[in-house]
C-alpha cells in the first residue's frame, strides 16, 4: 500500500470559489505538489458560478494560499508551478449543455476526478450532467463531501443518483476524520500490537469514551446548522466513524472492503434506540448564554439569524452499545457539542482491573489502565499505567504515570500532513479504505434517524446548558448512573 | 504498608570502616536522617577493629558524607545531628568478652538491629559473641549481606549458625538490587495493571531477557572475584532474584512471605541444567585485552595480581528455562558480564506478535511488542509498540515507537532513594519482603551449584571475549539458535 502513482490525475473541482475549496482543498493539493507527490501533467479544473477569468482567479488563488499555508512550507517555485496547473471554468452546473466543453478541457490520458465541493442537493445534477456532457468513463473517479442526505430516505436519494452513473468502486465519500493520521494509527495500533489487540474485548476492556468538544459556537451558519443539529452533522459521521474503527473486528487484510465490511457489522449491530431507552441512553441539549475563553457569548438562540424557538441540539451524548460478542455489556459513552469548555476530541479505552487487587485499599478506584487517543489537540496516545509512588516513606503507594506518545514530538521530523492531504492522495492512488462505502452511511443513518424518531415523539425539549461548561447536568448523570464518570486529565 | 515506624533503633554496625559501610550505610544513614525518617533517639554504633577514639571517627565519617553525598543534599544542620548519632568502638569480633560492653552501649527502649558488613565467615561469630554478651532478643534484627557461603553446603552452614542465635522472621538478607526502585516497581507494574498482568504468560510471552552488563574490570579485587566468578558473584543473586521477580505468580497479598513463596516457586522450577545441556544452554566467558572507553585494558589474566592459569568467568549467558504451567516453553536469556561495552541493567519482556499479520511483509519482523525495564542508567520504563510511518506516501508503513516512562523525567519532584536507603528504612520498619529467607538462598545456590558441577565435569576452559565487546560469539550463537538476538536498542 505504500506504492506511489505516477498516473497524471485530471481534477475538476465543483464548487472552487467555496470555502472548503478555498481553505482546504487548494492547500491540501498544494502540499501534494510540494511533496513531489503529484505527477507531472496533472492538472486542476476550478469550476464555479462566478464570471471570472483565469488570471484574476490564479492571483486569488495564490493570494489564498499565501494566507494558509504556513510560511515555511511556501516554496515560490512550487507555488507557481502550482497555479501553473489551475484552470478556471464559470459554470452553471445545473446547465446541461455547458458540459460538452468540460470534455475539451480533458486530457483522455490522465485519470479523471470530480471532486464535488457542493451542497449535496447537487451531486445528482452534475452527475447526469457529467455523463451527458460525456464526462464520464468507468475510471472516473468521484469525491462527495457529507452530508450525504439528512436522514435514511434522503441519503438513499442521493446515493441512487449517484448509483445511476458511477459504480461504488468510483465513488469517494469523504469523512475528513478518517484522514487524521491518529485515526489511521488506530489501525497500525489495534492490529499490529497484540498487547492491544489481544485485550481488545468485552473481557479486558470496561467501557469506551468517545468526546468530540468544539468551544467554538455557530459561526454565521445558523441557518444551516439548525436544519441539521448536532446528532446529524457529528454523531452520524465522524463519531460512529471512531466508534467502527475502535470496535470493528480484525479484518484479514488492508483492502478497502475487508475494512468497510467489519465497520458495517459494527454499524448493523449497534442497539437500536428505543422509546423506552432513548430518555436514559441519549442526552441532547441546546447552550444558553455564557462564557468562551472568558468572554460573555449568547445562547444559541441568541445568534445572529436564529430562530427563538428552535428545539435543535448543539450537544449530544449517548451511551451506545453493540448487540455482538466482542462488544457484550460494554457501554461506548460519546458525546460531542458545541460551546463547550474546549476543543478536544479524544478516545478513551478504559481496561478492566486485574481480577484480585493487593495495594493499598484506597487506591482500588485507580486500578485500571487506559489507553488515551488524542485527535486533538496534539495528536497522540498515551497508555495510562499504574507505578509505584516514589519516596521512601510511601511504601507501596501506587501513582499513575502516562507512557506518552505524542506524534508531534516523537517523530518530529515528520510534518503531520493535514486529513485533506491524505485523502486526495487516496484518491488519486484509487484507494477507498477511508473513504465510506454506501452501506456505511446508510446504517449509519438507520440508528441516527431511530434516535430523532424517538425524540420528535417524546415532545421533550433539549435540556439547557450554559456555553463554557460540558453540556447538560443530565449528560453527567448519564454516566454516573453507571458508577462511572466522564474522563478527565488530572 | 505505607505506615512509618516511630521506634528509635540502635543500630550494630560490624565492618564500620569498610568499604560498604562508609561508601554506602553511611550515606543512606544519613539520607534517612535527612528524610525526618530516623526516630529522634535513634543510635549509631560504629564496631571496627581499628583502635579510633570517638572525635577523628566523627571527623572521618563527616568528611566521608562531604565527599559522598550530592552537595544539594547536604545539610550541615542534619549533618551534625547525624554525627552525633554515632559512636565508634574498637573491637575484635572474635573476642567474645568485649561484647558485654556492647549491651552497656544499648538503650533497651530501642529496636535493636546488628548490621554485618563483614566477611561472611564472620557471622556466625558475631551471632554468638552478640548472644554470649546478652545482646540479643527475640526482637533483634540482623542484617547480613550476600554472599551467603560460595556454594549451597556452605550457605547452609552460614544460615545454620545464624539460626542458632536468630529466627528467621529476624534475619534480613540483603541483595541491594531489590532495593532498586525499577525492581520494586516490577511488583506494581506486573500486579496493578491489568494490561500486563492479565498477558503475563506463554500464551502472551515470547521469551525474556535479563542483562547485567558491567563496563569495569577486577578494580583491584583479582583475589577475591577469582575464588567466585561471575556466575556465583552476580547470577546467585542479583540475576536470579530478578528472574524470580518477573517469572513469579501474583502473591495473593503483598506480605513478606506471600513474596517469597511465590519467588521460591520460580526457583524450584527452575530446569536443571545437566551435562547435556550445558553446553548449549551455558556459556562462560572471560575476558582478554581490549578497550574500554576508548583505552586499552589488559585481560582478566593480566590484571594485578593475577593467576595466570585461572579459568574463573567474568562472563555468564544462560538460557534458562522454568518448569511450570506459566512458563512453559518461554526462555529466560540472562547474560552478565564484566568489561562490556557499557554499564546497562536491563529486562526485556517480548510479547508475541498478533496471531495475524496484515501490513507490509517486509516488516513482519517488527511486529511484536516489547516492554523494556530499565535499571540503569537511567531507572525507567519504555514499551515499544507499532505505530503507522507519518507521511504520504508511507501508506500503512509501521514504525517502532516507544511509550516511555523516565522514572527521573516524569517524577522530576521526586528524588530516587538509594536501594540501600530503602532497604535500611525497611529494616527499620521491620518488612521482610525486601529481603532473601533462606530457602531461597539455598533454592538458587542449588542452581547454581549444578552449573558449576557441570562445568568442572566438562573440563572445557571459558571461551575468550577482548575486553569492550558483548561476551564470547557463543552467548550470541545461544540465542541465534533460537531465531532470536539480543535486544539492541536503535
Amino acid at each position: 500500500m505504500a506504492d506511489r502513482t505516477d498516473t497524471p490525475c485530471d481534477l475538476m473541482l465543483f464548487g472552487a470559489l467555496g470555502d472548503l475549496a478555498m481553505r482546504k482543498l487548494f492547500p491540501a493539493l498544494y502540499q501534494l505538489d510540494r511533496a513531489g507527490l503529484l505527477a507531472d501533467n496533472s492538472r486542476i479544473l476550478a469550476l464555479a458560478r462566478r464570471p471570472l477569468t483565469i488570471d484574476p482567479f490564479r492571483q486569488q488563488l495564490a493570494e489564498n494560499l499565501r494566507t494558509l499555508v504556513p510560511e515555511a512550507e511556501q516554496n515560490p517555485e512550487v507555488i507557481d508551478r502550482f497555479i501553473g496547473r489551475v484552470d478556471y471554468l464559470q459554470l452553471d452546473f445545473a446547465e446541461e449543455s455547458r458540459f460538452e466543453s468540460l470534455n475539451e478541457w480533458r486530457n483522455h490520458d490522465n485519470q479523471l476526478i470530480v471532486y464535488m465541493a457542493t451542497p449535496p442537493g447537487l451531486y445528482g445534477v452534475i452527475a447526469r450532467n457529467l455523463k451527458a456532457g460525456n464526462c464520464c468513463t468507468d475510471r472516473t473517479r468521484v469525491v462527495v463531501e457529507k452530508p450525504i442526505g439528512h436522514d435514511l430516505e434522503s441519503s438513499r436519494v442521493v446515493n441512487d443518483e449517484l448509483g445511476e452513473v458511477y459504480q461504488e468502486t468510483q465513488l469517494f465519500r469523504m469523512d475528513h476524520y478518517l484522514g487524521k493520521e491518529t485515526v489511521q494509527n488506530l489501525i497500525a495500533l489495534r492490529f499490529a500490537n497484540n498487547l492491544f489487540a489481544s485485550q481488545w474485548d468485552q473481557n479486558h476492556i470496561s467501557h469506551v469514551e468517545i468526546t468530540v468538544a468544539e468551544s467554538v459556537g455557530i459561526e454565521g451558519r445558523w441557518g444551516y446548522f439548525d436544519r441539521a443539529g448536532q446528532l446529524r452533522d457529528m454523531v452520524q459521521s465522524h463519531l460512529l466513524q471512531l466508534l467502527c474503527l475502535i470496535a470493528m473486528d480484525p479484518p484479514s487484510d488492508l483492502s478497502p472492503d475487508s475494512i468497510r465490511d467489519e465497520k458495517v457489522k459494527v454499524l448493523k449491530a449497534l442497539k437500536t434506540v428505543n422509546p423506552d431507552s432513548v430518555g436514559q441512553n441519549v442526552v441532547r441539549g441546546q447552550y444558553t448564554a455564557g462564557t468562551s475563553e472568558g468572554k460573555p457569548v449568547p445562547g444559541y438562540l441568541e445568534e445572529e439569524g436564529a430562530n427563538r424557538s428552535s428545539e435543535t441540539e448543539t450537544f449530544v451524548a449517548i451511551k451506545a452499545e453493540l448487540d455482538n460478542w466482542r462488544w457484550a455489556g460494554v457501554p461506548f459513552y460519546i458525546r460531542t457539542g458545541k460551546r463547550l469548555p474546549e476543543k478536544l476530541s479524544q478516545i478513551i479505552i478504559h481496561f478492566k482491573p486485574a481480577p484480585h487487587y493487593i495495594f493499598d485499599p484506597d487506591q482500588k478506584h485507580l486500578a485500571n489502565n487506559k489507553l488515551i487517543i488524542r485527535l486533538q489537540p496534539d495528536e497522540g496516545m498515551a497508555l495510562k499505567i499504574l507505578t509505584k509512588e516514589q519516596g521512601l516513606d510511601k511504601g507501596m503507594r501506587l501513582r499513575q504515570g502516562p507512557l506518552e506518545l505524542t506524534f508531534s514530538e516523537t517523530f518530529s521530523e515528520d510534518r503531520t500532513p493535514d486529513a485533506y492531504e491524505r485523502l486526495l492522495w487516496e484518491v488519486m492512488r484509487g484507494n477507498q479504505y477511508l473513504f465510506l462505502r454506501r452501506d456505511e452511511v446508510e446504517y449509519a443513518w438507520r440508528w441516527v434517524d431511530r434516535i430523532i424518531r424517538n425524540w420528535h415523539d417524546s415532545g421533550e425539549p433539549p435540556k439547557r446548558y450554559a456555553a463554557g461548561t460540558w453540556g447538560p447536568v443530565a449528560s453527567i448523570a448519564m454516566i454516573t448512573r453507571d458508577g462511572r464518570s466522564w474522563y478527565e486529565d488530572v
